[in-house]
């Protein structure tokens, strides 16, 4: 039994990160590929809890500091009892964001990017995915997206302001500068299915 | 105003933590000092949240580095929002276990001290109390006086075995001999009021 893929799909708000997710799965299971599809934060029963934690409350519940060692937490509860199980039976796991995201939006104020990638050797060992997706799109077709879905509530990390997206953004491009084997930039504007067939052009190295 | 002074409590289960928390409160009180009582993991509103995730469901719940992490945001969150605030307006603050509980408890398997040491510095900058007292009890006299108290559910944690708590005792004593001017060991046998009176002496030299 070979050990299958793991995938993270990364990018700001309204990127098209779960609309993809669902397209990719859909295509490598039409290439006979058995997909489990997951998300940050959360994807296994005690990181589920931690994300109720992380996303409920007022905007300031949590410092930068307690919120980056949640994330990890919560991180090593999904490897440990979903991700790593499934890749060893032989499935590819597709993750809507994951440590990248934790960079971005955690490794930026008081803590910095050593620090978080610090705090994922100790609760994960420095596990990896196999690639990264990073969907870039113009930062006003990302707001308008994201203002077009109907009842998606914003929530204490999605409510934050236009300059905070702004170093996300900025930060995602230099983890892809810094690690061009793993993270490969797509471009994320145009129709869904186009966006999906480059995602899978960017994969093909990898389907058996 | 004067910065209060913030004294932890550690030692082995049943070794008198929490009997000698609440008189060494009242000593001080005695003494006209303004006393706040705290515990871990808990004593602010976030980390009795990531409390209650810690110390209920199965023993094999959270794998020994997503529980080191979930310890280290309690504490980030306990020193930030309940600790350093009543430091700053002068109180002394004495608290039920605090960092070399999770030394004891987290850095002796999958993760060792360093690593425990290093969440604390992401977690709390380095923040340690002015003095820690670790009472020491012989093992027969602690069970017997955990053993005598009643209706006290055993917890995630407390429920592990001998060899266990064995290690953690030894730990302790190390980190005693490690940092002799931060933690000082204290006998822990003997009538209630002994123990107190051995303790006020310990801190004599902090007391204005
Ligand atoms: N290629 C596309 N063209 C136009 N609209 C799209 C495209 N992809 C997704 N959308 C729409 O844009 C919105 C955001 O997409 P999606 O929810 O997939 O983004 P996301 O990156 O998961 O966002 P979030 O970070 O908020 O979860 C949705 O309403 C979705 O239907
Ligand atoms: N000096 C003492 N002599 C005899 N019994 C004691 C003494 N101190 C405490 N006890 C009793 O021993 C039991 C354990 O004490 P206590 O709860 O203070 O310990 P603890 O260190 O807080 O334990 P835990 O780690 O389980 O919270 C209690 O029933 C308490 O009344
Ligand atoms: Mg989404
Ligand atoms: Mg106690």
């Amino acid at each position: 039994m070979t050990r299958g893929r793991f995938i993270s799909l990364e990018g700001g708000e309204g990127a098209g990160k779960s609309t993809q997710l669902r397209a990719l799965a859909s295509a490598l299971r039409d290439h006979g590929i058995d997909v489990v599809e997951t998300r940050e934060p959360g994807g296994s029963a005690g990181a589920e809890a931690i994300r109720a934690l992380l996303l409920t409350g007022e905007a300031d519940r949590w410092s930068a500091r307690a919120e980056a060692l949640l994330f990890a937490a919560a991180r090593a509860d999904h490897i440990e009892k979903t991700i790593r199980p499934a890749l060893e039976r032989g499935a590819w796991v597709l993750s809507d964001r994951f440590l990248d995201s934790s960079r971005a939006y955690q490794g930026m104020g008081d803590l910095n990017d050593a620090d978080i990638l610090e705090l994922h050797r100790i609760g994960s060992g420095d596990f990896l995915p196999d690639r990264t997706f990073f969907l870039a799109l113009p930062k006003a077709e990302a707001q308008q997206r994201a203002r077009s879905r109907d009842g998606d509530a914003t929530d204490r990390i999605g409510g934050r302001d236009a300059s905070f997206h702004a170093r996300v953004a900025s930060a995602f491009t230099k983890f892809a500068a810094q690690e061009p084997g793993r993270i490969r930039t797509i471009d994320a504007s145009g129709h869904p299915e186009a966006v999906t067939l480059r995602l899978m052009d960017a994969l093909s190295d990898l389907i058996p």
